[in-house]
């Protein structure tokens, strides 16, 4: 297994999803930053399960506790330590998947891979270890702003409920006024009555997160390996359920033009561009703009309905729909997709600081 | 900069377009594989410019050098060093570039990251350097070979060309029949008549490469950072012009009904999914099945027209539509495509060496 | 700051002195792992302040506590968290160093680099952390313990009492039969006695420990910048108060011949050599042969003497000898070599897997 | 293998003593560093074989190209290639070693670990591939010097001859003014006359070397993995016969009592110490001290003796006492032991520019 991410500001995450907690590392991190506690407790908030009608009945406090790298308040240069206790976990509810692969869940993968995995809950598979990620993209988030940084995500679409609206006509603020965390509301409305709808039929769907990180100075990234967008797009499909990441036009991109598709310079005080095809990307290095970026989640794997599969012994059977569950991820993953665009930003942030001679 | 990728298995990657030479250094390759050399050539010699109608004239020959690593035919373990001189450079027909900003090309970027460019032909930013990767990716596809695994790549879209079929009704053997690296002889067609239609407009056009890794074994991947996709998606966005990657349903699925979109396991003497919408890959680790993924090529940056930029004193200006380019990427990207998917697998294959405590 | 060591096998260390807790990550072990929780309190405690009277007398129990990476006793290939609470802190003891650099620690050179540190017990620099090391390290002499590896280290000298016999001559299962953690019994005596001296006058030594790790494949170690015993080093020179490592023959090699000092091969079974002055590594890679090495520990910088010393304002005072300390380091320390020592062997094993083309 | 060294200033060897050539990738260094190449032209002739008559023979001009990252005279931050040539290869001397292995030699434990080796000179184990550590380490030292910082190191020890005055007292700048590069004339001419006898016996000695690092900033040194010492300590191990290093006291401050032992603060406009124990490092972190090391290298393997040995079979066999070499190596490792300390000195220069909030 590889659990660490980042080249000067790394993360080791640890845990699984009915041990006894899960948490994380987070090295590098410069000394001095005042460190809002309160902050990294509401992103948690963000991302616990159960909060909302559409959402997983999972029951999780999300209380953590650092337990290193903190001194009166700051941080001090040391690695930052944080616990985030497992409480409502049900290990009983797993029992019988021990022996049994669900359908499009890393159950199979896993046992074939080690020989040897902990079925509860997903064990290290679940998706409950991306709070450690959101902890630590809480203060990666507060680094950045002392750059100016802002990174900002929403649900852009679920299931076939897309926003059709361009990010620059939504008020980004808004993203937290709905339990879909999807800036407009009437697209909100109809995301949410669809994801009602699935979690009736006990099935679920898949969506779409976009990410916007804006106020970027230019010169962030590190080609030709550690490109923005490639250091950034491995940090998304890392993220569980996630099948494809985009950066400005994308894929759909591809139909254009060059003379069209070609962000043209404007002159003025700062070197801007006229169109953002781009992402905020050229050359793997930030040019200015915002960047863009689309991330698309698969349907969430586990339904309530009975699946064929097969055993560990490799006999058919069937798996039964039971546990709690999310019918749709994207609502949840939205702190998760800030958090690790968070994280890869501020690793670039620290890495730029030596691309030149003189600081 | 970061120019070394990878974690057993790595390629140093080094040159510039108009420099004296590009190549790489492919460190970790284990010791005594037997090395087919005129395998590299006929690598290179794909990725090569000038090879048809529809690429740039820059004409190179590909000849490259081994300068280290290999000893009586058969790799030493050692590092290998593989060299590849440039020959047909006009550097002049770049000196018109050196205080402007070609739009979507990293001239604005680099310059403002590191305050001093190499400007003739893209210098570090060029395409050119992937020759490098291409070689490597020949020996690790050697490498790959030892373990029955063939990484194979298409051309599945040409701006508004798409090429319907599933990857299982085309003959991928044919992929090398036509120009334009397209298995479907007559979607081909069309690709290439939009293609000659677009470079005698003086304009460029984008493209999607379809990658299909085939006969891997269970367990590869290292989650949860290091993930097979996130591993992969990460080269794929690391090579030049690419704005998206998407794995197995993708995009698309988004769309679909967990019920729908979950692999159903099949018995056997082998575990199989009855579908293959995870595109091999579950939690991050390859579950036996074929990879497949997309991959989103922009428009070409370079066209030959006129366009309104800046200069490097942020004064408005036009950039003149000359030099040597392809009208579209995607054909000779195909083996770049294979290259850095053989890079990846050959590393991970390696790294689940490993995972368990018995080899 | 870096707090992650190793390549495949990586432990990841957090904590401080006077902090909840120290701990570490330990990510690459092998799935399947039955893991011996006494063997790993056992080393823990020989580590453990308080263990006798020539050691501090902090009085902490070492009990730990894994939250991740253990399944039903045995490894998944998870990342495997320890954790070991700080129990006995006496932090008041240290308030009176917030604002005065001791002589040869590191608050000076915290405070300058890092603006800002935990001054208690030595914060992040304390040895304490090495508590985790040594939880990691019981761990991978486990694991080595599959390859039938065997780390053994060894107090040879303390102060100016030097163990002359050679490490053949010893009984090395004699070690921890005193509390100075030396085979031979009238050393150790002397040194128990020199060491008691030396605490009664408020004053402290430094020490030597010497490593034997015997039953090693050939082949353990990566060139050329891997080499075992440049890796060896690095984790040695890690530790506290180290101040200098050598391999077999050492700094006393220099004076010889070549022709005393190369070690002849001698015919057999098993390809052997004659004499041992390569310490089992040529050209950094195990040759079969015992590993030895001699690390160099200063003596300890707490006394219990008045020191002349500037505060943070650069004025000169005087910083009061109190606290509780170790007179001198080797005995506790003997326990972290072979920590370290463990953990640099076991990755080397699992990286020795992908040498060659076949396993 | 493992070729590749440094976290933001890194450098790839690669190369063989027999094959075309060998060379280095520097990555990572800042843009705009204006080259001075007749410096690296410098540097690599004070490794050079043949420059003496108590060196190997063997006669390289040591002419090196750098084919990437430079553009008009200063760097560009993309890496940095340079190739030095192989010319005055006498690879038919080595053929009698295909089958043999010559003790004290890498010959066997490479021929076990990889299967098959390039037996020409050592191959990859030969010291002719620090010929691009020391290229590299020439521009690390034109970084450094951007800092004030100075990296020298001169031989205090060849056989018995020992070198005991303190560095103080000695003027560096007369390291260059003998063969032997002794800055104490008289020692010099002992050791040029120790080693003359030794080399007309066919036999070899070993060396020390002292690195004495000065006008370095408080505050470089990545504890507690990446501490200045123990990184400063592996890239030594790295050189090629290197079996010890010590800092500062090292070995012989074992034997000192801690209140002897510490090394006092004094008050000052700068913060300085009164004694120098540490060797410029306290907890892994440079106080502002010079940092002051001591190198061991073992005598040199190859001696002009016939000597018992195996063959590759495993049968008793001779090696006889033939081919170029040095008598005793530390001479020509001078620039070695310099250029590897500038390489991790100049990194850990750039790493401290992320340590604190702002820069």
């Amino acid at each position: 297994m590889s659990n660490t991410l980042g080249t000067l500001l790394k993360i080791t995450s640890f845990g699984e999803s009915h041990g006894a907690a899960v948490g994380v590392v987070l090295d590098g991190c410069p000394a001095g930053l005042e460190l809002n506690t309160e902050f990294i407790q509401s992103e948690l908030l963000r991302r616990r399960p159960g909060q909302s009608k559409i959402t997983t009945a999972r029951n999780e406090k999300e209380e953590f506790e650092i337990i290193s790298g903190i001194f009166e308040g700051k941080t001090t240069g040391a690695p930052i330590t944080i616990i985030i206790p497992n409480n409502d976990t049900r290990s009983k509810d797993y029992d019988h998947l021990a022996g049994v692969y669900r359908p499009s869940h890393a159950d199979y993968t896993y046992q074939e891979k080690y020989g040897h995995r902990d079925h509860h809950g997903g064990g290290r598979s679940s998706a409950r270890i991306t709070a450690g990620w959101v902890a630590a993209g809480a203060i990666a988030k507060q680094l950045l702003s002392k750059s100016g940084i802002k990174v900002q995500a929403f649900v852009s679409q679920a299931g076939n409920v897309v926003l059709s609206k361009p990010y620059k006509a939504l008020d980004l603020a808004k993203t937290e006024n709905n339990i879909v965390r999807c800036p407009d509301e009437e697209t909100a409305n109809q995301m949410i009555e669809l994801i009602t709808e699935v979690k009736k039929q006990g099935d679920t769907i898949g969506g779409v997160i976009t990410g916007v990180i804006s106020h970027v100075p230019v010169g962030l990234g590190e080609p030709v390996f550690d490109k923005l967008h490639a250091t950034l797009g491995h940090s998304m499909l890392s993220i569980n359920a996630v099948k494809g990441v985009e950066f400005g036009s994308g894929f759909e991109g591809v139909k254009m033009r060059g003379s069209e598709h070609n962000d043209a310079f404007v002159p003025g005080e700062k070197i801007r561009t006229k169109t953002n095809y781009s992402g905020g990307v050229q050359g793997g290095i930030s040019n200015g703009e915002d960047i863009v970026f689309r991330v698309a989640f698969k349907p969430v794997a586990t339904i309530m309905k009975d699946q064929d599969t097969v055993d560990s012994s490799g006999k058919a059977t069937t798996v039964m729909g039971k546990g709690r569950h999310d019918p749709c991820v994207v609502p949840r993953a939205v702190p998760i997709v800030e958090a690790m665009a968070a994280i890869v930003l501020a690793d670039f942030v620290l890495r730029a600081r030596t691309t030149k001679l003189d600081v």
